[in-house]
C-alpha cells in the first residue's frame, strides 16, 4: 500500500496512504496520524469523516488534532469523504456526487458500483489500516467522530454499529437528514424513493428505532450556534429531541458565536478527544 | 479598512482584512488573530512572517497557534509574503517575485516600486493594525517570529530594529542569505550587484557587525534535523557560529525526525509562544 506522506508531528507520524478500496471499486486515499505511545503499545482508533467538499487532508491540515491525540495516546485515522477518479459517478455541484457521499451504501444506478461508503468506513478501511499497523493500533477500542456531512456519517455509523464504536463525536452534524434539503436531494438518488430506506441512515431515525438505546454508544455533539446551516440543514433540536423522548445518551454542546469551520472544530476537538479516550476507556473496562 | 472574513476561534477572533498598502503600493492581505483578553485589555503583538510560495493564510490554517495564543494573551497578526496583483513584478518560479519578496526593500527596477516588504512590515503594517485595533493591542510590546523566507524575516527585522522587538522566534530559517542560493538568485535582482547592501539582510552580518550585542532580542530557532533544505539553504550552523564569536543570545532547538513543514511549526509553536510572551513580559517589566 503506497505511502504518500509523512511527516514527524507532535512526537508521533502524519501518514497518507493510497490503496484500491474493494467496496468501492476505486483508488481511495487516507491519512494516519500515529501518536507517539504506539510505538511500544497499540493504541485505540478514532476516526474522522469529513463534511461536503473535503477529503482526508482538511482535518488533518486544520483541525490540530493531533496535539491532543499525541498526549492521550490516540491514532486518528481520516478517510476520503467519497471514492474519487474519472471512472466515478459526479455531478457538477457540491453537495452531491464525489466529495458528498452521506457515508451511504447505495443501491441506485449509476452511484451503486462506487458509493459503498458506510462498508467503506465500517469494514474496509479498517482491514486496510490493520494490514498496515496492527502492531500499532487497537481495533477492538475504536470511536469515531466527524464534521457537518461527515458527522452524519460519524452519528449514523455509531449507531448503525452499536457494538463496535465505544462513543460518538459529532461537530455540526446533519442530524435529521430525511427531514432536511441536503438529504432529501441526496436520498432518492442513491437510495431510491422508499423511505424506509432512508430510515438507515437518519441519526433521528436510528435512535427512535433502536430496540434497547441503553446499548447504543454516548453521543457528543458540538454545534456553533452562528453556523449559517444550523437551521436549515443540521437541526440538532430534532436530535435532542429524540433523545430526550427516548433516553438516549446525547449531550448537545451549542457554542455561542461560532461558525461551521475549522476554527470551530480547531476550538473544541482537544474536550471532543478527551471525552472520546474517556469512553474508549470506561467501555473497555466494563 | 475591509474585514473579508471572520471566525470565532478559541474564544477569540480569527479575522482578514485587505487594505492599500502606501510603502508596497499594492492591495495587500493580512490576517489577525485577536484572543478574548482583548476584550478587556491591550494584548502584546506577535507578527508572523511566512515563507516562500505562501500567503497569510498557512499559518492561519495549519499552525494552531491560536490555542496557546488564547491562553496566553497574544495577538498574532499575520501578512502576506509579497505585494500581489498584475501590476505587481513576478517571475514564473516559486523563489522570485510574488510570494518571495524575502522581506527586502528592493532598489532594483522592476521591482523597488512594489517590493518594500521589510518597510511593510516595520511601518505600514502596524500602522494599519493599530487602525483597527489601538483598542485591543499594545504596540509597545512587540515581538516577531517567521518560518523559511519568513524566519529569514524575523531575524533580519529583529536585528535591524533592536529596540522595537522584545524576541525573535525563527523556524526553520535562512539564516544567512548572502551564502546560500535562494539569497544568492534574489539580492542581485531586489538590491544589486553592490554586495554590502545585501549584508543588511542577513542575520549572521547583523549580528557580526551589531555596535552590541547585548541590545539585539533573543533569538530562538526551531530547526528540524529531516528538512530538505537545512543543508544548502537554511545554514543554522552559521548563525550558531556568529553567536558563539559574539556571544548574541541565540539558542537553536534542533528537532530529529522534523522536516520543514507546518507540522513541524505545529509541535512547537506553543513552546515559541510561550518563549516570546515570557520575553516580553520581561522586558517591559526591566
Amino acid at each position: 500500500m503506497p505511502l504518500i506522506d509523512k511527516h514527524k508531528c507532535f512526537g508521533g507520524w502524519q501518514l497518507r496512504h493510497t490503496h484500491t478500496s474493494t467496496k468501492c471499486q476505486s483508488e481511495m486515499t487516507f491519512s494516519v496520524y500515529l501518536p507517539p505511545q504506539a510505538e511500544s503499545e497499540e493504541v485505540p482508533v478514532v476516526y474522522w469523516l469529513s463534511g461536503l467538499t473535503c477529503n482526508d487532508q482538511n482535518f488533518v491540515n486544520k483541525a490540530g488534532a493531533q496535539r491532543a491525540a499525541s498526549q492521550l495516546g490516540l491514532a486518528l485515522v481520516a478517510p476520503d469523504t467519497s471514492p474519487r477518479g474519472e471512472d466515478v459517478p459526479d455531478r457538477d455541484q457540491f453537495d452531491l456526487g464525489q466529495g458528498a457521499s452521506f457515508y451511504v451504501n447505495a443501491t441506485q444506478d449509476p452511484w451503486e458500483t462506487h458509493y459503498q461508503m458506510y462498508d467503506y468506513i465500517v469494514q474496509d478501511l479498517p482491514g486496510v489500516v490493520a494490514s498496515e499497523y496492527q502492531q500499532s493500533m487497537d481495533f477492538d477500542r475504536e470511536a469515531i467522530a466527524g464534521h457537518s456531512m461527515g458527522g452524519h456519517g460519524a452519528l449514523v455509523i455509531g449507531l448503525g454499529e452499536p457494538q463496535r464504536y465505544c462513543a460518538v463525536s459529532a461537530f455540526s452534524p446533519v442530524c435529521a437528514p430525511t427531514q432536511v434539503p441536503w438529504g432529501q436531494q441526496a436520498f432518492p438518488l442513491y437510495l431510491g424513493d422508499d423511505q424506509t430506506t432512508w430510515a438507515e441512515y437518519d441519526a433521528c431515525e436510528l435512535i427512535r428505532t433502536a430496540p434497547d438505546v441503553a446499548e447504543l454508544p454516548p453521543i457528543r455533539v458540538e454545534q456553533g450556534l452562528d453556523d449559517n446551516f444550523l437551521e436549515e440543514q443540521l437541526r440538532p433540536d430534532l436530535l435532542e429531541q429524540v433523545a430526550n423522548d427516548t433516553g438516549a445518551d446525547v449531550q448537545i454542546n451549542r457554542r455561542a458565536g461560532y461558525d461551521h469551520s475549522y476554527f470551530f472544530i480547531a476550538s473544541f476537538i482537544d474536550e471532543q478527544l478527551t471525552f472520546l479516550r474517556g469512553e474508549i476507556d470506561r467501555s473497555t473496562e466494563a
